[in-house]
């Protein structure tokens, strides 16, 4: 990550819509980095609470976005299909669109009905805290996250280069291209799933006769798989309403597993519950142990765009990212580094 | 806590037989604090890495526990009543027995068996982690826990009394008492299912198809929802079939408060959706802010023992904790802290 300007990317003109804990985080990096970014939020009192942190905050989202290179749209999500149309509107067509949503079918399906394919880039970092809003926001929340881009074939393989390019580089992001559709999948697990169980246990909780006692005994356990229950509850919901189908099939899936573990509970089968946590460890360690392999790939920048966007989705598929994406004479060359098999 | 040989418990003779993380620890502190402390375990190579801290450890239990005042119960929980009946002929008749296993019922019921209610304490410090082993413990790991000491009626409250101060002055605990089947309902719901979630998210994980891309992706939530699946298998499985009934029960009610959620999420229920995550949220928000009022109970050393046990096992229903005991002149002088109402 860069402190002052950046070489590739300075003189790029940002704005950020919605500024939240994750568009304010974006906002407070950019600025941080030495872009010429505003930021604005439909809050009077958020955008007044940027201008004190130093950011420039116009009274108007015609003013934010007016001239500028890329717009991140991070307001909730069931505003973005809106916002996305109103920005597409107020900006060039070479002006680069994103969003930070944490589902990405519903808003890939409204560029596509608005013909905005080939600029609008889809995207989610796996960052964020269960507290909210600007006063919340560090311009360090997303520095290293996982950022899910979602590439789409054709022309709008340019706006994700570009977008990668920049993510690497202001946010030290490894960026993970999924296709839309993969991504609400695995972000299904990854992230829906455990806000169910965290609301799950936490309301039997605060339902249960021993309640107090209870809080008095949890131990690390019930801190941590409760944690996310603490997340401001509108934005719960629409995280889960904008990826229902999904969530509920691995809900689905999570519960065959639980299943399984609490018959052999009744059934007293020690060998039984012990082979289930086996394999569950198994997921575990390898979410903390897995190593990587680099690669460098490349295309033809006017090459073949469906090859370039299968061969992206493919590597997000099996957990691979990317930490680089340089344009040089006619070449794009992605860094790409895939997990080794445990 | 006291990091000399302490004033009140100086001079006493502990034992602790058992030393893996939570074993290791007991004994690491004891050792810290300056009190005659042995180890025991049966793993020779175990008792070698406690000589290498700098910790007695002799080849045998009868060596380890003989002219001991105290000893901590520390091994497997399938063992805990064999070496219980072993430990109790090997010392003497006032020699205080303890347990740090995380279900009580059981081991209690085995006491009353034997008949050691008058020196054996059911204890459980809540506290721990994923890791295993001497390796693992650390005097600092119980510092400050709530420790749950499960007062039996009659003669036993002696030794519950004795061992609250000695908690609370080398560990900073905060003593919970309650009875072992109050501890084995909450524990269930604060630590044992848990460990069902835990498990059934990072199974499910295992299991999918795009397992390497979950992984990649995986938030907070989700790092945080599947930790203690990490924690190894036997360790859980023990724990979960010591307490089978009262886990079963629990699991029904969060799965209850899961049907719910999927309902609201099924129907596109938005307003029911927040309306239950703002139900789960104030347990979130008791756990992390409750405010406590404190209290000084007296009663007669030689006086109702069984008044005595009722007000203690009360105010470890309702929440609250010790922090100190004191017995002078023929009154015992309890020090508790109530939660206040939200």
């Amino acid at each position: 990550m860069t402190d002052g300007t950046t070489g590739r990317y300075a003189g790029v003109r940002a704005a950020v819509i919605g500024t939240g804990l994750i568009g304010g985080s974006v906002l407070l990096r950019l600025a941080e980095a030495g872009l010429d970014v505003v930021g604005w939020d439909p809050d009077p009192a958020t955008r007044e609470r940027a201008q004190h942190r130093g950011v420039v905050a116009p009274a108007t989202i015609e003013q934010a976005v007016a001239g500028r290179d890329v717009v991140f749209l991070c307001g909730p999500l069931p505003t973005l299909a809106g916002t996305l149309a109103l920005v597409a509107e107020l900006t060039a067509p070479g002006c680069v669109l994103t969003d930070v949503g944490s589902t990405k079918v519903e808003v890939a399906e409204a560029a596509d009905r608005l013909g905005l394919t080939d600029r609008f880039v889809p995207g989610h970092p796996m960052a964020g805290a269960e507290s909210a809003g600007l006063t919340a926001a560090s311009p360090t929340l997303l520095a290293g996250a996982a950022w899910v881009l979602c590439p789409a074939p054709g022309a709008a393989t340019d706006a994700f280069r570009w977008l990668t390019g920049l993510l690497v580089e202001l946010f030290d992001a490894r960026v993970v291209p999924m296709s839309a559709s993969a991504h609400d999948s695995a972000a299904a697990l990854a992230s829906h799933v455990p806000h169910l169980l965290a609301g799950a246990l936490a309301g039997a909780t605060q339902r249960a006769p021993l309640r107090d006692a209870v809080l008095t005994l949890a131990a690390g356990s019930f801190s941590d798989g409760t944690r996310v229950a603490g997340t401001p509850a509108e934005r719960t919901a629409n995280m889960l309403l904008g990826n229902r189908d999904r969530v509920l099939h691995e809900l689905d899936e999570v519960r065959g597993f639980l299943d399984g573990l609490a018959a052999a509970l009744r059934a007293d089968d020690a060998p039984a519950l012990v082979a289930r946590y086996a394999e569950a460890r198994a997921a575990r360690s390898a979410l903390s142990g897995r190593r990587f392999v680099g690669q460098t790939r490349e295309f033809a920048v006017d090459g073949d765009h469906d090859a370039e966007v299968t061969w992206l989705r493919g590597l997000g598929d099996v957990g691979g990212h990317l930490t680089g994406c340089q344009v040089d004479s006619g070449t794009v060359s992605y860094t790409a580094w895939l997990p080794v098999a445990d």
